[in-house]
């Protein structure tokens, strides 16, 4: 039916979390309806953030410059360091705005299961940043699931003799939840009622 | 949080039909995470499409070439014609590979509420298509809604004396439902059970 441009086209949006065949269908739809206010300023912007593109390689943060946004804003605390899974974590995170401090993206969490051991994380790099100094607080904001909190604790033991506090998010988040998916008023609970690791 | 050309790209993704923001920020996380498996494909698809981007001088629908890939094939019955209110019509009875003809995009539906007149739509180039010869039925294929068929009657009206024979799609249409969002089966018994238009 379609021209093999528009197939592969659909097939790329339909690639994407959250958009099946038929919605990508729409969606390519509407691109082509509306080229001037809709294919175009996407085409651009995809230019715009392909060119740029860099994994940060203090934190693990993507973006558009290497070291990343947070990572190179002067006005972020850098005695305080929020350890999470995943980038989306990061953006969850900063989208609530409330931490004040940086980062370090573990790139998954340890699971027995899928074979995920410590060096298929951006662990020893979380403990050379730790021993470089000048960090106080290590924030653990794994996910309040059961290998989350298994990382959680590794990475505790991993850091014991360092001169940090190490506090995690406290148990508002509901068990088996995920930060990325949590409204923003909960995190910012968590977040101000976070503790000491036991 | 996010640097200005990730921005961009979200909102650019968030204005697609079926993408709100937090789904427009899922997506672009992912593009960002999968370079070469989504973000550079995609990109390519946008630029191959963009380039050829046309909208068919015969028929109405949008493709990478005008004549439209269903206009250009001469495999088509071009004795039967298909008439739609949408392109997403037109291509949702493409998908079910059900009518062998041709099509004819009006842009649209007659409209006392939101001012569309006939003149607003493309009546004047199907009776033209028509006036030319050739095409022995004419589907009107015109969504199940108040709007879709005083358009169809408003057509009817049009092609009086022409020697064609006016079908319309058998109501198997649910009442007020629209054809880009019909199960196939029900497209299906709808085309095959048309009938003239009374
Ligand atoms: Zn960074
Ligand atoms: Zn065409």
């Amino acid at each position: 039916m379609a021209s093999p441009e528009i197939e592969t086209l659909t097939q790329a949006l339909s690639r994407l979390p959250g958009l099946g065949p038929r919605s990508a269908r729409r969606a390519v739809l509407h691109l082509l309806k509306k080229r001037e206010s809709a294919l175009d300023p996407l085409l651009r912007a995809l230019e715009a953030v392909s060119e740029r593109l860099a994994t940060c390689s203090i934190c693990g943060n993507v973006d558009t410059s290497d070291p990343c946004a947070v990572c190179a804003d002067p006005r972020r605390d850098t005695r305080q360091l929020c350890v999470v899974e995943e980038v989306a974590d990061l953006w969850a995170l900063e989208r609530s705005r409330l931490f004040p401090g940086k980062f370090h993206v573990l790139g998954g969490k340890l699971s027995a299961l899928d074979g995920v051991r410590p060096e298929d994380l951006a662990i020893d790099s979380l403990v050379t940043r730790i021993a470089a100094g000048g960090v106080d607080e290590v924030v653990l904001a794994m996910n309040a699931t059961l290998e989350g909190q298994t990382t959680a604790h590794y990475i505790a033991e991993r850091l014991e003799g360092y001169p940090v506090r190490l506090t995690q998010l406290a148990h508002g988040l509901p068990v088996g939840g995920e930060l990325d998916y949590l409204d923003e008023g909960t995190l910012a609970q968590a977040l101000r009622a976070r503790r000491p690791v036991a």
